[in-house]
């Protein structure tokens, strides 16, 4: 008891990017898992609407993001601002914001350290100051920043540092508040660095819709020194690679395990609940990745558990570190535990297996930190899809049922 | 369905080296793999001729490429620029050129980002620009960029890309469009950032005339961080290399398997064909390496396959995947797939047991990116190397026998 | 035993930060592992007095260390000097420091090698002069000097040692011998540069209060080129970390396997001794890291073992190498065998195995090293947790038991 | 046949520090091994008058090298330039140039790029200049360059390749020809960048005079990679790591498996015998380190085997490629074969395991780079060990009997 104090104020201390933004993990929805290049300005309000409309906004579903594709083929020819796309958004990008905001809502961009971006468009290497200014400009107030075509600039912290560097401190120079999302897919270890420069920043490459069917295209197996991030990375690889990183993030500074799929199609309802229970609890961003204006009930009744949710939320901004993993059938079993304010614990088990398993916990698992007082007490043990207390106090040990392919989080 | 466009959409607008060339990979002859060092003009000219009169130029074998050891000992001792041997070249690259030109073909040559050649002569680095001028001024269409004697500027990507493009650079200033071949081996992951500089990078260290002879001196069994290119690969090891690497090709930028060994005597009918097929399905250079004037017609039937050249020059440019791979007696089975531009889609299954594996593929492997509608759509299914229709329309999966040490390409 | 004088030779011969510090491992105690950041003049001056009153002082713990939170919020406002948290510290570091002295005993303190401190603080990253001349003035006697917040200084031995060297010439620039302790966790090989610059350095992430439970938290299996050092590594995941690392410390300069948890409650009375031993033996420092205020007679039996910390003070300062490690049911056995003067040799057997063992083990793998006489030769043999010859001479090998999660250390 | 060609004028041809010396690799004896820092001028010269007088000079052994500990304290107070222990060398180390160059033999020296040597003496690092000269003046033909205390500059090739090309340079500029041997241990894979700078080049961590025993003092086991050369490392450790490097080699430029420890008392004949003949083949430096004032005949008898120094000897300078490795009991059997001038080959099959075996190798297998000519052809067949033509010609494949811990060399 006495000694987990410390870590305590160590995690509430932490300090990050001093722009005051993500106290908590941003919430909101993003243009690409759905739609890719297919955007336009009345995508972007017509969603944003939805946003209002079906309460996401009010459960803290706030920033709406316009990924890559929203360029004109080239810059000002004279000032060498970027420009929009004018036949995607002919009334331009402020416009777009000033509607957002005329929602309650935010209005975030897209850009990439690098001389194109992933599309290939203008990137932002070496116009740092000008772009920065000119999202300002337009009232932005987030920038998502890849990592193509970056000219070799990497291979060890310090070269990536100051290539995503150059870009935080124009942010910050502009005055304006623009919380700064890092998309270097995890390369030479951002976890180390960015936070002092990000808000949050990816941990590996593009998430694929599929819940673990492994890929070349996502070919490393580690996180710790992958050389190539690449993309089609399955939801349990990303959270294999988020294991080690939970003590990185804090308020202000988050890991981001790239945008949800929730309601794409390509995992069952099972396997889209631990998706999106593990991403709160890992205290990754959640920005939904899906279609707001056709969307299942199914799909909006995991987005919106507020449990969930206010996991993600808490002040802390302690992500849940892994305690075991077990092989069985097809897959493991993990534990996962998190501390939360006022000795909350939240606990989660996940089956990446093909059965449902019967199992137990032992309390000291869940407890590893803590003193004999934490390991000897009692607890209140709700499960946060259930919402009701399932039989109260419980001793020494948890048990319970797994099915396949979920996990239980209480 | 809906999905798949933008990535399309992505890989169609990625930019390359803005030179205008490699919309599809290069396709030509090189001098190394058969002759070495043993060349002159004589052998240039007469493998042309061949060349334009066996119809492998209207196949789009375009490029004839001198390899090393076209040099002088050493430089013009006041210019500084580079001379060609006078003995292997008595009228010198100029006029070689220009016959090339005659027959409608066009002319490559090699340097190296080093001190010297790997075979011993003046190497190109820190001498850029005069040995540029000089290819542009003998009116060379290609330059192979080799990587001995670097002088230790490697070992970052930010170190060895600085030295390519210096080259690169270089070579867009002579005015010339010159194909940018580089060749440094898969060090330092160039194919993170050779795109916005080079036509196509190597992955590997040089080919040799075997399908699966391991050999330590091709010490490297995984690419990602290979710290020791060698020689000596054998072609499976190569496409082990080339799993995870396609997504980073496209239309103006390849990855570069190594010049082919086709004709060459270390392998049999079967692993030629697989050997060529692969190469093509993965959008590599298809660079001859035999020697033309000495062919089997069983050769000649291999490198002049229409189906899978067309394959290989399919407009996307984008690389198959390899979608799963099963360990079977003496190799593994693997199953590729590719997309190509129409929703074509090309399918290879290669055997490098030694066994004949009667086998089904789930039409569901075959299109893990795309929608239902994809997955349970009807196709015609053709051979590519029987060039008929084999029995046209299935459903759910593919039944068939692939022999040891061969694919089936569809 | 004639080739073995040469080496000898070599340890005893090679240099070190030339102040003169560290001859032999340093002794002392640290505020961290037990009080974290609930630190004060109190609670350091109190423990101090126990350290003289309990006889800690003459068996070697001399240095008292305040770790991190000893600051203020912010440094001074015009000189930029480091400023003391009033609250805790209400007569300022210098009178610590004085009260400190007049016990005969040294005041540390702390700071980081980057923008803040893990605990938030500000850090000495580019402030390194000004803040050694302070440390200097308070009459400070030792730093230990963390890695957070290191704005991506890092990535290969040359940029980490140019961060860590930019203190090491400060603190030798102000005149006063103030021993200098790194803590860059291991990262880019310090063992390899930090000799001529550091009395020790840190070769892992923090230590946790376990024997051998394994964690995320700390996730390199292997300390050579681990990427991500973390926090929360038991003690026999740092003992494997230390196994290659013993031939690069010697007098002035040693591996620091990180403060000690005996006392702390998270470990048996044998783990413990293990702990204590194998960190003698490495020749790592012993900085304790419990309440001194509040000690167990077993934990002081135990810090306060004569023999083993003879061994940790041997003049040759020749850390134990791991001759063998053996599978055993829940572990492994492990000889490891250290040379002290005289020609004395320490032997430790450690068992992190579930089960107690009787084992042999031979004299020649005792000394491998030595000459044919060695091998042949009679020894006393004693136990320096027994404290009496258990039976005196023997030839050929040695015979014993050896319990689960203990070690015998002769 | 035809594709042999070239490859045998890339290796002719391949350029390395053009300053003439070791057009095979050199050989010679060392002081280190055996005596360590136990060294005066009246070892040196004595020494070398047994070289002289038993043939060795004859056979080829013409370097004398003083390793470590030769130096005083500190350099010239005033000039900075490097000075000889007075007491060790009270004539000075021209003196004792004078003398070896009066016996026919050839001088040489140690030190360090870094600020002290391993043993703790001054070292070259920022004293290139200056030391190079001292040496030139000293009439020393030979320097052997450490990498202990480098000050963290390593970490890249660049930043390795720097350092040591700075005393290249040195050298180069004295206009003596000195030759030049690198002793980085492999650090930053200098077979990649040593070529144009060094004459050789270490590979590992230093060698131990032991055969197989594995020890974590040099706790690698791959050698592409390495973050930790250590030392102890025995004599098959040392050749797997030669294992790929052998491609990098050739006149003017080997890789160095280290000082032989033939003589020293750590091995068997057999192991010695294999250790001598292996140094060979991979086309070592051969430079003794035993006493060759007390040297039984049986040492005497394998130091002086003219048939292994003449493949060592072989003017195309290729070393041998390990064709493939097999388990057996407690070990494996290696098939090693090198090529040599005028169409001869070496062939060696090492067994590390305990027992002897009774096996057979494929002529295919020795000729995996050659034609089918090759293949088919008839080959006389020595033994190198035995001198005499064991039964001559063969046909398909060869039949022997290999011993435990030996191997035949043909």
């Amino acid at each position: 008891m006495f000694r987990f104090l410390p870590l305590l104020s160590l995690l509430a201390g932490a300090h990050a990017l001093e722009n005051g933004l993500a106290r908590t993990p941003q919430m909101g929805w993003n243009t690409w898992n759905h739609f890719g290049c297919g955007i336009s300005e009345e995508l972007i309000l017509s969603t944003a609407r939805v946003i209002v409309q079906k309460g996401l906004k009010d459960l803290g579903y706030e920033y709406v993001l316009i990924d890559d594709c929203w360029q004109a083929p080239e810059r000002d020819p004279k000032t060498k601002a970027p420009v929009a796309d004018p036949k995607k958004f002919p009334h331009g990008i402020k416009h777009v914001a000033d509607e957002i905001h005329k929602m309650g809502l935010k209005l975030g961009i897209y850009s990439d350290a690098g001389s194109r971006t992933c599309a290939g468009f203008f990137g932002s290497l070496d116009y740092e100051e000008i772009d920065a200014k000119q999202y300002a400009a337009w009232k932005v107030d987030y920038l998502k920043y890849d990592n193509c075509y970056n000219e070799g600039r990497s291979g060890t912290p310090q070269i990536s540092q100051q290539r995503y560097a150059a870009m935080s401190k124009a942010l910050n120079a502009t005055g304006r508040p623009i919380l700064y999302s890092m998309c270097n897919w995890g390369e030479d270890q951002p976890w180390n660095w960015a936070n002092t420069i990000a808000n949050s920043w990816r941990i590996s490459g593009d998430i694929h819709d599929s819940f673990k069917r492994f890929d070349e295209r996502c070919p490393c197996t580690q996180v710790l020194d992958c050389k190539f991030a690449g993309y089609h990375c399955a939801v349990t690889r990303i959270i294999d690679f988020a294991a080690p990183l939970g003590q990185k993030g804090g308020p202000g500074h988050f890991n981001d395990l790239d945008m949800l799929e929730v309601g794409n199609g390509g995992m069952t309802y099972d396997e889209y609940v631990t998706h999106f229970s593990m991403w709160a609890i890992l205290k990754s961003p959640l920005i939904l990745g899906n279609d707001l204006t056709a969307m299942s009930d199914e799909t909006f009744s995991i987005i919106t558990n507020e449990a969930i949710i206010s996991v993600n939320k808490d002040v802390m901004g302690s992500a849940a570190n892994r305690i075991w993993k077990q092989e069985v059938a097809g897959g493991d079993l993990q534990l996962w535990v998190g501390w939360l304010t006022n000795w909350d614990t939240v606990v989660a088990l996940m089956n990446t297996g093909e059965e449902t398993i019967k199992t137990s916990v032992a309390i000291a698992d869940v407890f590893t930190d803590g003193s004999d007082w934490s390991r000897k007490a009692a607890y209140n043990l709700y499960d946060l899809w259930e919402l009701e207390d399932n039989d109260g106090r419980r001793y020494g040990k948890y048990q319970g049922v797994v099915r396949g392919h979920i996990q239980n989080v209480h």
